[in-house]
């Protein structure tokens, strides 16, 4: 399983992505699933991904083959698109065509392989957007009313971005939401786990602010951690 | 959907549900889904319940029947039998017959129905205990080391409990923690929904204590869900 969560604030994008996969839980192996496509201060791209790794990494492999040889790749390159709409839009057709390419193949063995992805970014002229791609191609777009878009194991890190993000949260109170929304996740299941990936587009920069590996031992996340266990358990006490 | 919690404490066991039921998001209702059966002094025992309200309803009408004419009906009474993991047994028995029975008629209209049940208890010269049954009839046992068993919507609401429930948690924590654990639930799932239904059973009594329906507007319950925010609010500030 795989956690991945990204926010859309005025003040810019949080992205954060666990790094387990697993085939059966035998089989466990870390891998990125955050990827950045940067032309600094003209656009900045962070694709999140969750799901069948076979399709995740062609999708990103025939997205970099269309970056780097334009003319030839059956794709048009998300570094040229004229908008994040169309950006997304590209990456949703790969995703579509990859989809159902694997789809073909694994179903003939009664399996089934799906993917999800969050793609967000800014392209200078344009306004910062994220968007939620469905494993058909298809997507939805953070808004001011839900500012947050998660895929793979959701459920246990959402009650917090519930409780404390809107536009207006600063990017320090996002990203330590994100975390405290990673770390609840962490806890409840093992299918998600470290080390983690964090980037921080600010709003207009078109390019990547913070880009943080946080190993399993980092100082910084288990205070973070304890202090929000400690925290907890005292609000626990303290209600009548 | 659903979502029940049963905690099994030294001091007790603490039963919560809710009551919304829907076939689709647009056909919801508010139906019970937690039973007692009561000899006081001599045994207490309540069923949680999750999933096809047909396979339920079914099932509960079916061990009420065997504890009225326990000589005619096709399975032994729960209030005779010698022990409360026989007496787990007999509903994990009903629950994959009727199980067995509806789905065989619904997958010739290719769907399916399942559900799962919390059951837990004591009767009089036997230890507390509780067991989580699944859709299949066979079930696990809570431990000291797993205090507290779900089912249904379980994914929002366990954070909370991972954090603060032990076997040596007082009744009124382990209240308020089921409780808290609910309104998480609720907070972040349309398909569970108030009223809530809880049971307290203190250890030895072999009989309800606490048993109350948590209406909608209710004052006390409000107030602990405001605090809880409000303290989690607090919380998430102070963290650096």
């Amino acid at each position: 399983m795989t956690y991945c969560v990204g926010l859309l604030l005025d003040a810019g994008m949080v992205f954060l992505s666990d790094t387990r996969t697993n085939a059966g839980v035998d089989n466990i192996a870390t891998y990125r699933k955050m990827f950045t496509f940067v032309d600094p201060g003209e656009r900045a791209i962070v694709i999140l991904t969750a799901g069948s790794l076979s399709i995740t990494q062609t999708v990103i492999a025939k997205l970099s083959e269309a970056i780097e040889d334009s003319d030839n790749a059956p794709y048009d390159s998300i570094m040229h698109a004229p908008s994040m709409l169309r950006v997304t839009e590209i990456i949703g057709q790969v995703l579509s065509d990859v989809t159902a390419d694997i789809s073909a193949k694994v179903s003939r063995m009664s399996q089934a392989a799906t993917a999800s992805m969050i793609v967000g970014g800014q392209r200078a002229g344009g306004a910062p957007r994220m968007f939620l791609l469905y494993p058909e191609g298809n997507f939805i777009e953070a808004t001011p009313d839900t500012p947050f878009l998660q895929i793979g194991e959701h459920k246990y890190g959402k009650p917090i971005l519930d409780r404390v993000v809107a536009p207006e949260t600063s990017l320090a109170d996002a990203r330590k939401a994100a975390l405290l929304s990673m770390d609840s996740t962490l806890r409840s299941n093992l299918s998600v786990g470290m080390p983690l990936d964090l980037v921080i587009v600010e709003t207009d920069a078109c390019a990547i602010g913070e880009e943080t590996r946080i190993e399993p031992n980092d100082a910084d996340f288990m205070a973070l951690s304890d202090a929000w266990s400690a925290a907890l358990r005292d609000s626990f006490r303290a209600i009548p």
